[in-house]
Formats: structure tokens, C-alpha cells, sequence
């Protein structure tokens, strides 16, 4: 299932794509209006806690509004809503593996041996076909790094790799904007990557049942049209599950926390000269079966 | 005014001390009871959100509840309440400047003349009087850090230095517990400065009118009873209005966040050989005006 979020008279809802339409189902006009389930939750962070129970109930929402006098009454063009970040806002910041790729170590004049997390600000998450800022105030190398993003949907600690799969909920995809000089400047990642806007995701949550082998995708980024990144998550130096198992020997993970995997060789910083994003790019990240994240920088 | 949060029959509450005694009032009792305010706020956060008129609304429900038949009905007595920290869930992660007095950056090996801000998840906050873990299956190192807390009343973006004390709600103490070994390991600080209680905060948050000068404050930290670190605030190499308008440049600020402002020096690592916590250790510290946090390791 592909699930988004959107802003509709400054309300925030979740909803279902509608198959073969471009809309959502408003789940929660279904809910309110035909009373289908006892309960429904009421964010998507809630919703996500539920796990696969969550799709559950949206199915038989979508079905019932199907079934309805007026289905289209129930369903959301996506010309009359604003797009939000799958996931709105994270309960902690975002987490993210640093160097996770050999190729993109090498190109950042590293290796890529140890395990390093940093986060992100959740002020910095931003949506689909958003207009990003550069912040030329303070930086003059905000660079792309196309990745694939992991949404957990159980609360979780020591989780054996084994068992890392039952903590996913479902992929997005994410560009983990970097100022360079101030990632660089402040030692620590962490003010250099939570710029606003610095973590756009989307266009869609995809439920882990539609990605089966999140090791076996396709991440392409493109500048204006121009292929800068095309790397294979199945050249993670630590795999998703891995990835679970090591975070949560240290961090006590939650329903809705977004883990950021790492991204593969050919980011602004390893070109001679050095790339960055300048007014009027245009980034597309795309991942089979999830979708394309595009977003233009000003 | 000093204000706490605890739990009561599974729930979370917050309120003032009462003075001189051992005891908080039960301000949302208070307001259900007697039904001073039109509005009051359910969580802290909420209320940190309102500034100073917090303390005003406060103010008259304590009025009302001392002018009520059975004042000591509004009373919960420490004794029979579960202390939290003050702010029991920030809405990011904990932001921790590093090496923000020279002498401490001296004895980690390297100067104090970069910003540097590090997180910790929010899943690592515990209280005042917790016994913690010593977290002995994956360190070997669990060092204490006594730092000063603020904690943001308002939310903002590029803070003037001038204007950062508008945006301070109060402080608090924190000890900034790190597994040594996993901050070196792991490169970024993140997954050291989270394992699960590892950023106990507390008793109280002081609102800022009580502690006007926050540059002028000494910081004890004792381990079984030794002094281990005696530092002041005057000796930061940022300050607190230097500290808020840095991270605000390329971070938003918002009521509830904690940013602790570094610790002096005097931590286990800084020791030849060093001294990391043991089990049996009690670690205090204290900062005039705030009062002491106490916790036992185990």
C-alpha cells in the first residue's frame, strides 16, 4: 500500500493512493462519515504504531467508501491538497547512516568501516515538489544525497537482525541535503544537515509488503535531468537489518522514527570541481516501487 | 518558580513546588476542581509554549488552592509521587554543545574553538533519584558530564544574541552520560549520548526570572561525595545567547527543546588512568539555584 500525507484547510490528513487515480481516500472522512471500524487512529505516526493491523483497517475503509452512493465523495484529487512528508514529523529526529556505501566513502576521501549515525533536525522535513531554499545566507554548498528511507512501525531495543523486518513499517525515499562547509565547520553533523527543508521525503510511504528485498533497489538521483547518482542498495556496506540491529543496541526505537540508509557515489562534493546545488535545479530521486521525489532548489 | 513533572496512577502531571514544603501542587487538579482559568494547558510543553503567562496562570490557580477549604487536597507529596524530568519528552532530540569549556576540551585532547552540537535521542531522558544502568554490555566506559540545561519557551529561527533570552523558558541540570568507547567508535557522538537513561535532567526547571544571570553559576559534580568537576558558567567559551543564536542560524528552535550548554572539566575520561562509573557510584550534581541531580548506577 502507498500511503501520503497532505494538508487540506490547514488540517493534516493520511490517506491511501486511490489505484489508477491520481487521489488519496480520505480515510478519516470514511471513518467519521460511515463509522466502519470501532476505532480509527487519527495521525499516521498512530496508525503506523498499529503496524500491518493499520492496513487492515484502511482496506476495509476504502471498501466501504467504494461501496458507498458517492465514492467520489471520499476521495481527495491531488490538484486540491497540499503534499506533506509521509511521515509529517518524526518523535525524535531523524537518524541516518553516515558513508554506508564504499564508492561514496572513497568519493568523500574516506572508508567505509565504522558504523556512524547522525540526525537531522525533524524541523528540517520538507514534501514532495516542495521549493527548497539554498540557504545562501549561510552556506554555498548545499549538496543531493538521494537515499532510501526506512519507517519503523514498532517500538523496538537490542532487536536481533533476525527479527528486523517485523520493526519496518514501510520505505520512502529522502534527499539528505548537506551544507558542506558547515558539516564540516561544526565537526558534528548535526547543524550542517537540519537546515529547513534539508529532509524531504516522499512522494509516498510504501508498505514493507510491496518491497519485499529493500537490498535489491535502484537509487537514481538526477540534476536537471543529468544522472548523478545511481547506486544499488545492495551495495550498503550495512544492510537494513543490520543497520536495526546496531541502532537499537544503543537507541530505543519507535513507531514512526525514519532512518535514512545512506547514499551511494556521485553527490556534488565528489565532482572536481565540486557540484552543489544552485538556483533553479531541479533533484529527482527515484527508487522502484516507491515512486520519485522531485524538488526544486531557489 | 521551580516546576517538576511526575507520575501518578500511569499518568504524566506537572506543577510548582510548594514552598517550604515537601510537596508540588496538582495544578490540573486545580483547574478541574475549581475552574479558575477559561484554558489551561494538559501537558508542560504546552505550557513552556505560553512563556511567562504559564506562570501567571499558575500563579492563580496556587491563589485559588490556598484559598480553598482543603488546600492540602491539591497538594501531592513527594513521597508519593514518581519523579520525572522536568521536561519528561523534549519534541527533537536533546541538542549538546561539545567542548564548551577550554579546560574540559583540554583534558579530552583537542581546544574548544569550533560550535559543535551533538543530539541525544529523547528516549535517553530519566529522572532526578533514578538508579541507572551502567549500560555494561556494550561499554565499558560510562562517564558522566554535569552541564547546565536550558530549556526554549519559544519557538524561532535566526535568534539575534540579544533577543536569546526571550526565548529561554528556565533551566535545569543534566548530566550528559556518554559510553566513551561508542563516541569514538562510532564517530558521531549520537549513539554514545543515547543509551537508555543516559540524559537525566532535573529536579526542576527554574524559570529564567529566578536565575537572571546564567553566566554566573557554578557547577559541582560529585561522585560518591568527591568533588570530580567545579566549574562556572562564566568560564563558557559560547555562551547561552551566543549558543541559541548559533544553532537557531540553521536550526528552529521550538518550546520544550533542552540544549545543554557543555560540561567543564573534571570527567572520568579526563583521569589518568581514567575513572568511569562503576556500579554503587551515585553521581550529584549541583548548580545554585536549580538544586541537586542525584542518580545511582548499577
Amino acid at each position: 500500500m502507498k500511503l501520503l500525507s497532505y494538508r487540506l484547510n490547514d488540517k493534516i490528513y493520511f490517506g491511501p493512493k486511490v489505484k489508477k487515480e491520481e487521489a488519496v481516500w480520505d480515510v478519516l472522512h470514511i471513518q467519521e462519515t460511515l463509522q466502519v471500524l470501532p476505532k480509527f487512529p487519527t495521525t499516521i505516526i498512530d496508525g503506523v504504531g498499529l503496524g500491518m493491523d493499520f492496513l487492515e483497517q484502511i482496506r476495509k475503509l476504502v471498501e466501504a467508501a467504494s461501496k458507498a452512493e458517492q465514492p467520489n465523495n471520499f476521495k481527495r484529487s491531488f490538484t486540491e491538497i497540499e503534499w506533506l512528508s509521509p511521515i509529517p514529523r518524526t518523535p525524535k529526529n531523524i537518524m541516518a547512516i553516515g558513508k554506508n556505501y564504499a564508492d561514496h566513502a572513497k568519493e568523500m576521501g574516506g572508508t567505509a568501516s565504522q558504523f556512524v549515525v547522525f540526525t537531522k533536525s525533524p524541523t528540517s522535513i520538507a514534501a514532495d515538489e516542495q521549493t527548497l531554499s539554498l540557504h545562501a545566507d549561510i552556506t554555498n554548498s548545499f549538496d543531493y544525497e538521494g537515499e532510501l528511507a526506512i519507517v519503523i512501525g514498532k517500538q523496538g531495543k537490542n532487536i536481533p537482525e533476525k527479527l528486523a523486518y517485523d520493526y519496518i513499517f514501510g520505505y520512502t525515499i529522502a534527499n539528505d541535503l548537506t551544507a558542506r562547509d558547515l558539516q564540516t565547520k561544526h565537526q558534528q553533523y548535526f547543524l550542517g544537515k537540519s537546515l529547513e527543508g534539508s529532509c524531504p521525503m516522499g512522494p509516498y510511504v510504501v508498505t514493507k509488503d510491496e518491497l519485499p528485498n529493500p537490498q535489491e533497489l535502484v537509487v537514481v538521483t538526477k540534476v536537471n535531468d543529468e544522472i548523478r547518482q545511481n547506486g544499488k542498495t545492495s551495495d550498503m556496506v550495512f544492510s537494513v537489518e543490520q543497520i536495526i540491529a546496531e541502532i537499537s543496541k544503543s537507541v530505543t526505537l519507535e513507531p514512526g522514527d525514519v532512518i535514512l540508509t545512506g547514499t551511494p557515489a556521485g553527490v556534488g562534493k565528489g565532482f572536481n570541481p565540486p557540484r552543489y546545488l544552485k538556483s533553479g535545479d531541479v533533484v529527482k530521486i527515484s527508487i522502484e516501487g516507491i515512486g520519485t521525489l522531485v524538488n526544486k532548489f531557489e
